[in-house]
Formats: structure tokens, C-alpha cells, sequence
């Protein structure tokens, strides 16, 4: 039979049985105030993932045959986020009982509350990182408790004081960055502290459980125009791929990359950027 | 002071104390299941209103000085459709307890259900003429009742049977086009029995009351492609101007026009075309 | 010497010492009040011939060696309406001077005025063909008195009435109709009547001077959405060829294609169909 | 496990042993000389199916359950024609060995040429319905032989004269056209003579075998805008809809439907009228 | 009532009688050369206003309740820049006659011309603060005295040598750079002397007034490709923002940005983009 | 006879004759896997150049008169590789042999083989300089030796081991890394040794001649998105502008600018960039 043209993310095609990480979609924006568009994420990445090399000159290693599974796009309702939220839960939970790293492509940064729910069952004490350019600590938008907006107040709600480390934040109301002061820890604008941080989870004796929820929007728009709600000021994709690499020997519990928008990108460059950073990831962890 | 560039619809200024008429945005897509963007029809709808003229050939009459009141866009929380729909439902009470016609611009189909729910109140025994491609008739989508796909069915909830006349409808489900056999008057793909219904109407002793809902993408998408699901083999914009040109005599209730999605037409024509056809049904109603 | 892409309107390579008729664009859009553009139609129409044949199934006849000469584009200078209209009158009077035919390729409606200052000089006897969308009869538009919307009525003020046939009107103020129904023939909506005229101006004697100016936008937006102020309801491509077409004994002195936007038509459509009917322009005219 | 969004055509479902027509996508435009793109044709109709119902109000039938199998795209070489037409060759090869009946969506139109020779080789006899706007039949483009607009020429040279029907034709060279003028069946601008070839075919004592080529372009811009070379004056979609509609006793080998470029049609509307048409014509051998 | 989405910027809804800043939008882009768009600067701006926060986490201060009206878009004549200068120049007039500060959105860089003459009337000693990739020092465009290309030079003949500041430039003719080395002040490419050039005026007895014009394409296209003439090499969004910054004790008499062309950045970046190098300006001087 | 818009790049307008250099367009994208779309380039450079200033602030020196011609696009066939090259290679030959610099504009890269074959038939010791993110040395590409991703594996067929300097890439096979270690010279990720490889260079006795290959998605694409695969992390313009400007005294030979993709970049800012790199290389040669 005549070869076919890949499907899956970077053509990899480990059975789920066999895989050590799970990648899955989440293509949802219903609560998207401004500008939608993050549904088209998961199926923009994977179909451009065939222009991108497997193999990683920073790492000099490759992705290919890595124990890596392609499970999909999830079927989720718009209009409904709670049972949107309980269907991502769901499959996060599935993916943890059998053992293996989830590692989410959103949509909208609600999305990450769905899989986080799933982890924090497993790992009471689960710590968060926090790429964003935005708090999403707002006790609420416009009336609704679950909203993108409202996203890392929930998960707050969950791990409580002290737990959730905030980089690249350079957007907020007032009472958002006042909750921020005693709630969790934020650096704003940049990302110079993340390794003090991680020098800090490495003091415990046993490791950390540490859940990665990187909002693509933290990246400036010069680099990383397909996004909602851009905000001029961002990391460089170089900040963000050394900050990435130094989680190497972090006991990574589960992970997402949200709120990339390829409508607002004709030029395909912030799709090829968010599957770059994907790739570095994926070879830091399984690449040989 | 220097004149300012208008910001009404067709330069509308009549406050709404003496309106006869009320124009308002319910600018909500949070339903749609495969291409949003309906939520930025209402506000493309205003900016280009510039460029058209506000005198019709068609009826030699012109929209100045008409009791019409352009009321602005309703703030529309997304990912709550339940409250969406109360808000508007709230509006439109305000406009009928007035004593003045609610004009409605989309947003998806489902804010149909917000004002249809108002006038059913106030009119029991209310006839809704329905222009659209789809049959909009589901029980459910993806378990979701309120959504863009039901909102005929929900419509049909309150009114019952032989109430509900569908025109120019050319995809839905199996199901649907079964469920319109017996509980809808249905009329595939074109108009051409829309003059036999009001003169069915106009039997009636006492002036029936009349919804119009028109979903634009009754239009075929050569001439209406700013649509989320557009559906080859509608309505021309001369067949729906002249079924709208009845309705002159007709007891008009309540109208809305939805579904215009600017982004999918960067050429403007689309929402060009959706100004046309709401200035001749304004100009049929309220022109000199 | 490697051969070289065309440059020129259909490879046409005629000098202008020996041609019979001369084409010129005229990019300028500097009075245009809602969406420019139209500056860039010349050259789009210039790149793009290169896609379409230079035969005609229609009249089965081919546009090679044709006696025309592809003039260039005149530049023009934006923001100074007057001097843009000399330059263009200027070049006109030179194309007629050395007895040639001229065509022009708009560029807003304005250009018209340029050319046909320098006909109406040479031929005092001259009749207007206009085919638009819009009546463009206005005494002055915001204080200014040439401007795209007031380019009829200037060419009124040159030839007085009954001289200028319209077709296809479908948009204008109630003022511009009141005055098109006193001193201009005008046909709204359609060209019904064409054959009509020109079966008229073959009653002359000697051969009555005719200046035929076409507003591409008086095509229905669904067939040319590349246009500045689309008005749906328009004429189709064919009902245009075939009035085109009837001219074919008819003496032309001038004529201009105007108001093509490329940039609101990305599909590149809208500069085919234009070409398309230059094409068959000139073969009625020089094809063999 | 949660659902996953569905990825073949249709939600088609049938795997390849059990089915009696094979889908796949022959994405290849090398040889397109004007503007490429249709390359990413059979993976936005694929991408775009999710958002068509499968269901016809034409035919009051259903896709449902229909024995067709989505089998992907062929993983095509660019810069090398006649490699890429050997893939496709012994692909259409494989499907008729198997007994099923080959349907393939370009890509451009010479990839016809690599499934059509597999069919000549089991039906010599096969005779060709083409509907395109175009002749393609150039015995070469630039010096070669292998290229869009010679396709219908080298089938020509498989089947000799008299076996090739054109319908809808408006655009060729004076050759192309005094070619079809002794060796093919060529009806220009329109298929007002289809139901008189059918009729012809039904004659024949025992089934004609059928292979059917409609270059998407035949349709007019204005409804199909999303073509590398559009052409005014073309097929409505109820034209093409009704002319397929008569196939229903044809004893169809294989079909293709070509040259949908979606980069230039960004509302969507060519890729969902492509979908359309590509669901009618499977409802009608299929649907129930 | 229900809420209505905001129209005005940053929803500020000071009346013009109490506020101390006034801003206007200048929809002007008559004289542009090359591509024009920026006339859709400051609606776009308005809208997509709705999508950024009030408050500025640079400054740890908000924009609500400050004492700033927005004054609507001004009604401009296109083809006729000289009367457009006097509407812009009239209505600067009123604001400082009133005792307010103008800030004006351009439009093309021209408009500021219109807002300077007004200023220059009442501060005829006011010194020019200017970023600008390009020079705008030519005596005439194309023969036009009035256009972009000259704004910097009209300004010149008003205040005479060694009153113009310009950063950033980096195009212009030969003739433009040499008339700057006797007659402004410029630095090239970069801002690095800004602070220097504060330094000084604040060495003056008496407050200097200042007229700060910002042509935002000064900014490197990276961040900023919305513009009619993009310059590679340019000022970074924080650069700029670093140097508005130092202005807050400087007398500020009034100030535009200008030449925001939203046409050429679909992503919107460039709109948001020039929206907080706004929001910070504002909260610079009316901040709590 | 008024001035008609100039057509040439730069307005430059040496005759071929009296030219020291030449500029030639390749419009070739056959071999394009992924996004096809720089057969446009030289048509967008030649249009866009209308907008960028003769004279370079850098160098403080004018392309005015300069001895450069532009000799036009050369017309080549899509879908045959081989032919394409040998036109490429006689242009290049006739440039040389007539003593002047070639400098050719793509194009994808593979159209440097063309050129490249002609001057190292005149100067078999030239040596190699090559910006990209791309290795391009692949043995071959799905099966094809003529591809742009082969395209400096083919060049070192010609010129053997340690003949070419690699600067800038970022993307490849592990086998193409392998094999960049043994037999070319190559600098990962940026172009910090440019210097010293020149230094080396210029030890020679006798001027060395050099080829410059300059793939513009080198570029980091926050700068230039218009290019068929984007790679983050890439050169600044500054950066590949100062590298450019050290080849003052280096005896060039021949070089190119490729990978242009217009469609790609709908701002224009990639055009104006390649542009600018191309003027500021052309001043540092024959600016005065």
C-alpha cells in the first residue's frame, strides 16, 4: 500500500498500552470573552507538526520512537463548562491510573482546571508553575466562577496559599495583583527567578510533584501573534525554552500548553513556535 | 464643535422615549459548535452602516428621522448561555412593556430564544415565520439543549404544533426533517409558499402577532459567505428582500436577524448585505 | 537570452507608435470615503493577466498581435484630487491627439472625469454610457465637489442633460434620484434597456461619439466582492458581456474600467472577472 | 474513554475489507503554474466534514452506516510528476483489484491522469464524463507533457477519439479548442446536453464503464470562489448537483473531484460546497 | 436596564466638562502614498479597547475615574488635506481654550500638523519630542506641500531650527538627513539620548511646553507590522515605553499617536499594542 | 508624456550594458513539501520597492545611478526541476560571461543550484557562504536529489569538503548534523564567527571567490514570517545586516536572497525587510 501522509503529532505512533505520556486535545473556548479561536489549536499543531524536524539541535536528540502517545481531540461541548471541565477530568484520570504523564494542548486556559483536578486527586501536593501573561486570579468574570479568567484562582482554591509560582505576568486588575501579594508567587514581566524556584523544590527530600501550565500568551506577540488577548512586553521563545529545559530533573506530574489561537496567525508562525516548544519538551523528557 | 463620525445604526439619533422601534446587539456565540464568530456581527454591523445610504430605491423612501432608536449591544456573559438568554429576555420585556417593537441583531441563533421568550409572553398565540438553512429543530446537541441547533425546538416548546413556519431550510438530521414533518410547516430550500402563508395569516379576524426570525445563512453563501456554517443552494437576497416586503401589513411583534460572522467574510459584502436587508425591512416599516 | 515573464496586460507587445488603442492605468483612491483600495486594481489586473488566455470562447477570437499598447501606470499624486485629473486629462488628450482610442483602468470614479474632460474637448457631441451601482450625481460630497461620488454629475455639468445613460443604479441619495429623473436616463437595478439606447444612437446619421464608463461595482457583489461599497442586487458577469457586447459598431471614443479593490477580494476573483471583461472588450474590438 | 473528535470523512467508519467505495486524498500541485494550493484540499474537506450533516433533504437519505472507507492521503513527492502519478496509479490499482471503487479528491487536476490509467487498464472501454472550465488540452505546458492543463489530452491518448465528454468548458487556447473540435464531445459554458450523453450511454447492451473528473472549477467563482484559476460565467451548484444526481444507473469505475484550493476561499464556503457535492453523489450510490 | 458593552476607550466616561485630557481620533489618511488604512486607527483602537485591563501593573495604578473625556472621531474630508487640518485645528483649539489637554489618534502622520498649528498658536515657544522611523523633512511630496512625507518640515516652518527632537529615525532621502544636521535634532535608529534631551529642558527656568508626536511606526514591524511603511530595525515596545515614561513632571501641552493601520495586522497585536502605550501614557499623568 | 509608476526594483534603470551587476528574479517553487508561495517573491520585492527610500542612514550613501540592472523574472516551468535549473544556469553564465555579478532573487533555495553550477564552472576554488535555519543537506527528500532541502548537499557534491560556511541553522535530521560535522563548517543558531571565518578568508594571496547563499529564514520569524517553515530563534535583521556589511572587500562572485514567501506575511513587513537587507547590499557595493 502506497505510504499515507501522518496523522499524529510529529508522525509519532506508539500504542497507548506502550506509552509513558499521553498527548490529548482539549479544543475548547466557550468561555472566551474577547477573541475565540484556542479550539482550532490542538488540530492546527498536529497537522503543521509534519513541517517540523524530530530531532532537536539545542539537545542534539530525537523524538523519534520516543514512548509518546497521540490519543486524540477530545469531544467537548460548547456552552457548558462544567461538563466540558468533567470530561478532560475524566481523561487525565484514566491516563494517571494507567501510570503515564498527561500532557494537554488546549484551548482556553479554563481547560488546564479539568486536568488539574485529575492530578491534584493523585498528588495532595501537587505544586503549580505558572507561564502566563495574564493572574487569572479573579474571583470571578462577569458572574461565572469558571472562566479563563478565573482559572488559577480555582486551581488556588485547590492547593491553597504558597503553591502556585506566577512568571511573565504583565496583565491583571488591581485586586488581582493584591490577591497575588499573600496568595501565591508572582514575578512579573519576567522569568528570572524560575531556577531559584526550582533550586527550592529540589532542597525536599522526596520530589516535589509538580503540575506545568504554560498560557502560550506569555510569549511577547512578536513572536507569538496567534493568541487571544496579546500583551506587548513577553518572554522570547528563548526565555521560555531555557526555562523549560531546566525541568529536566523535576518529578513533572502532568502538563499544558493553552491558549494558542491559529486564526489570529495567518503566517503559521505561532503554531510552528508552540509545536517547537512542545518538541524541546517531549525530547528533554524521551528523547534519545 | 466639529462633527463627529456617527456611531448609531444608519445614523439613527431618536432617543428611545419616542422610539417606536428598538435596535439592539445581543453580540453571544458561546454555543457554537464549529466556527465562532456571530458575537462581532452586531458591532460590524454599526461601524459599516456608514457606507450605505439611507434612502431605498426599492420603495422610493428614505430612513431619516424615523422613530427608531439604536438601544447599543448587550454585555453577554460567554460560557453561560442560561444567563445570556435571561438578559436578553429582560430587554426585550423592558422594550414590549413599552409599547415599542424589539429589533434584534445576532449573535448566533440561540439569542433568538431570549426575546422570543418575552413576546410569548406578552403574545400567547404568537406565529413565528422562520427563515434559515438548518432545521435548528434538535432535542439536544452533545447533551446541551440550549444551543444554536435547538433553539426552533425550544421555540417549539412554548408554541406547540402548526405554529412554527420554516422557510428555505436545506440541512439538519435525519430526525429533525421527521420531527418538522408533523409538528412544523416546513419548506425546503426556497420561499415560494411564504405569500400563501400570510395570506393565510391574514384570514384571521383580529391581526395575527408575527415573530421573523431570520437566520442569514438562509442566504446562499455566494452572496452570504460571513457565516459560520454556510450551505450552497439558498435564498438570493432578492428572494428574501421580497418576502420581507409582505410584511407590510402584517403584525409584526418582534424580528431578529442573526448569524452574520464578520471574520469569515473579509470583503465586507456579507455584512454589507445584512444592512440592506435590515434597512428595507426598516424603510417598509418606518420610511418616508 | 532566458526568457522573461510578461509585464504587460496579456503579453501584449504592441508599440504605441502603432497602436490603435491605448491602455493606462490610473491608481488613485484619494477621494474614496469609506474603504480604499482601488489604487491597487491597475497592477493587480497587470500581474494577474498572466493567468488568463488570450483567446475568447465566446467570440472565438484571440487577443494576439492586437494593435494595443500597454501604456503603464500614470503616478498620481494622492491628497491633490485637481492635479490628478490633469495629469490624467493630459495623457488622454495625448492618446487622442495621435488618434487613438483610449483605456483606462480605474482606480476610484473620479479618474472618469480626467479622461473624459479630454473626450468631451475633442468630441462636444459625446453621449455617456455609465454602468454603477451608485448614481454618483452629487452636487458635492462633505464640501468637495470632485469626488467619486459626484463624478456623473461633474460629467453633467460638461454634456447637460439627456446625454448620459445610466444602468444598473441601485444606491444614491433621495436628492441624486430626484435630479437623475430630470436630467439623465436612468435604468435602476438592471440593463434592460440597453439595446434600447444604443439602437437609439444608431438612428444618428453620422456615428454618435460614445463614452462608455464602468463602475465594476454595478456587478453583483456574490460575482466582484473586490469593491469598496458592495451593494448586493447587482447585474451578473454575463448580463455585462452581453451588453458589452452590442457595442461592437458602436463609435467608441473613450472608455474606463473603474472602482476594482483587490484588497477586499482575497480569492483574486473579483481581478479575474475584471480582466475577463476587458477581454471580451477588446476582442469585440481587435481580436482576430 | 471520552470521545474523540472524529478525523475521517463523515464520521465514516467502514474499514477497508467491508467496504464497496475507497475515499483518498491525492494532495499534489506541482504542476500548478499560477497559483498553488490545492494540495491542501483533501485535508481541509476532511478537516471541514465534521461541520456537514450526513444527511440529504435532496434525497431524504443518510450516510450513516454507508460501506465507503475513509482511507487517507497519499504521501505524494513534489518537483516529480510523473513519480507522484505512479503512487496514485498503483493506489486507484489496488482499490480495483479489491473490487471497490475508486474515489479520489486532488490536488490538481493532473493527478486524474495516474487513477485514470488504472481504470483504462481494467475497462478499456471506459468512457469519461469531465466537467471543468478549462480545456486541459494542451499537448504541453512550457515544454511539458505531464501538467494540469494537458491532462485531458493524455487521456485522450489512452482512449482516442470520441470517448471524452466536456461539459461547462469557457477557457482554453484556439488550439484546445480546434482540438476538441474532432476528438472529444465539447459543450461550452454550460451541461444543457448531459441527460442526451446519458441517454446515449443507456443505450449501449451491456453498461458503459464511466469515469467521471469534475475540476471544481467548472462551478462559478461566485459560489466556488476557492480555485487557483477562477473563471466568470460557470455551473451553478444546482446545476452540477442535478447533472450528478442522473448518474444513479451509471455504471461508475471512478470518480474524482479536483483542484479545490482552500488558501484562497478563507469564509470556507468552497470547502463545504466541494463537501456538498462529494455527499450527494456518495448518498446516491450509498445512502439509505 | 441591562449593561451595554462600553464604546468609549478604556470605558472612560468623564464628561468633557469635568475632564482635564481630552482624546480625539483623526480618521485622515488623504495624502498616503504608499498603503492606506490608518484612517481605521482610532474605531479600531475603541474596540478593541474593551480587551485590556485599566490597570497598569508597570505603575501599580489604575485608569478608573480619571478625569479624561473621549471626544469621538472627528468627520474628515478625504481629497482635501487643507481642510482637514482645520477641523483638526479647530477642535485642538476648543480643547485648549478650555483648558484641557488635546490627544489625538491619528490617521497619517499629517494630522498632527492640523493639532500643532493650534498648540503653536497658544505656546509659541513649545518644543517638538518626535519618534519616527522616518524623517517626514521633505519640502514637497510629489509636488504636495501637505502630506506625511512633510509633517516634520510644516512643523519646522512654524518653530525654526533647534526646536524638533527626532528619535528613532532610520529612512528618509539624502536631502531629508542633511537638512536635520542644521535644522532638528535627530537621532538616528535609536532613542538612547532621550533622557539627555529631558535633562535639558528641565534645566529651564519655566516650564517648557512640549509637543510629543509619536508615528508608532518608529517601533520595530516585529511588534508593530500594522503600518502603512514598515522600517526594520526599530524602537521595542519597552523602549518607547521607558522613554514616555520619563515625561511625568515635563509640561506636556499636547500629543498624538499616529499611523496605526489595522488593515496590516490581522492579529490585532499592533491595535493592542499601541492601546497600552496609550493606557500607560494616561496613567502616567492621571493614574491612582 | 506624464510619468508613469516605475517598475523596476528601486527605480534602478541602468542598461544591461553599462551594468556591473544584474538582478534577476527565479519564481520557482516546485519542489516545495510543505507551504508553497515564494514564486512570488520577486514580483512582491519589485512591487514593494516602490516604498522604500534609495538612500541607506546606515552607510550614509545612495543606490541613485547606480550601475545595477534589472534584468526581470525569468520564466520558469513548475513540475520539472531539471529544466528549471539549466534556464537559471545559462542566465547566470550569460551574467558572468558578460563579466558582470549575478544576483539572483527566489524562489525556494533549490535555485541556487542553478546559479551556484554556473560560477563554480568559472571559479571552481569558490567557497560557500550559506545563512539558514536549514542544514539543506539531506541526500535526498522522499526519494527526490533535487529539492530545496538538498539543495547544499548538491553544492557540496560540486565543491567538496570544507568549501561551505554554514551560518544561523537551527533545524535538520540527526544525519544531516552528522554529516554538517565532517564536511562543512557549520555555526548553530547564530552567526557569531562570521568575523573570523572572513578573516580567514582574506589570508589568502589572491582574492578567494565567494558565493553568498542567503536563505531568508535564517531570520528569526518575529521579524519574517513570510516564509514557507518558520523556525523560532533565529538572526536579528541587525544582525544579518552587520555580517552583510563586513563582505565590503570580499571578492563576490555571486549571490541570492531566497525563501521569500508573500502570501505568508499579509503585513508586508517580510517584503519590506528582504528588501532592505537587498538595498543595504547593493549600497555597500555600489552605493555612492
Amino acid at each position: 500500500m502506497v505510504d499515507r501522509i501522518e496523522k499524529n503529532f510529529f508522525a509519532l505512533n506508539c500504542p497507548y498500552e506502550d506509552a509513558e505520556a499521553v498527548i490529548f486535545g482539549a479544543p475548547f473556548d466557550g468561555t472566551t470573552s474577547f477573541r475565540p479561536g484556542t479550539r482550532f489549536g490542538p488540530s492546527a499543531m498536529r497537522n503543521e507538526s509534519i513541517g517540523l524536524e524530530s530531532f532537536s539541535p539545542y539537545q542534539d536528540k530525537d523524538l523519534e520512537d520516543a514512548p509518546i502517545c497521540d490519543s486524540g481531540d477530545l469531544d467537548l461541548p460548547f456552552g457548558d463548562a462544567e461538563q466540558a471541565l468533567d470530561l478532560i477530568e475524566q481523561e487525565t484520570t484514566r491516563i494517571l491510573d494507567d501510570g503515564k504523564l498527561p500532557i494537554m494542548l488546549g484551548g482556553e486556559h479554563l481547560v488546564s482546571l479539568g486536568a488539574f483536578r485529575a492530578v491534584a486527586k493523585k498528588y495532595p501536593d501537587v505544586v503549580v508553575l505558572h507561564f502566563d501573561a495574564h493572574c487569572d486570579l479573579r474571583e470571578d468574570y462577569i458572574g461565572a466562577k469558571l472562566s479563563h479568567a478565573c482559572v488559577l484562582r480555582r486551581i488556588h482554591d485547590i492547593v491553597g496559599d504558597g503553591r502556585i509560582y506566577q512568571f511573565g505576568i504583565r496583565s491583571g486588575t488591581k485586586e488581582e495583583f493584591e490577591f497575588a501579594k499573600t496568595h501565591t508567587k508572582m514575578e512579573r514581566f519576567r522569568a528570572d527567578n524560575f531556577d531559584e524556584v526550582l533550586a527550592l523544590l529540589r532542597l525536599s527530600e522526596k520530589p516535589v510533584p509538580v503540575y506545568l501550565t504554560v498560557d502560550l500568551d506569555v510569549l511577547d506577540p512578536r513572536e507569538f501573534p496567534g493568541t487571544g488577548t496579546p500583551e506587548a512586553g513577553g518572554l522570547s521563545f528563548e526565555d521560555l525554552r531555557i526555562c523549560l529545559m531546566q525541568l529536566k530533573d523535576i518529578n513533572l506530574v502532568g502538563l499544558d500548553f493553552v491558549e494558542l489561537s491559529p486564526p489570529y496567525d495567518a503566517s503559521g508562525c505561532s503554531t510552528a513556535l508552540a509545536l517547537k516548544i512542545l518538541r524541546e519538551t517531549l525530547i528533554m523528557k524521551y528523547g534519545k
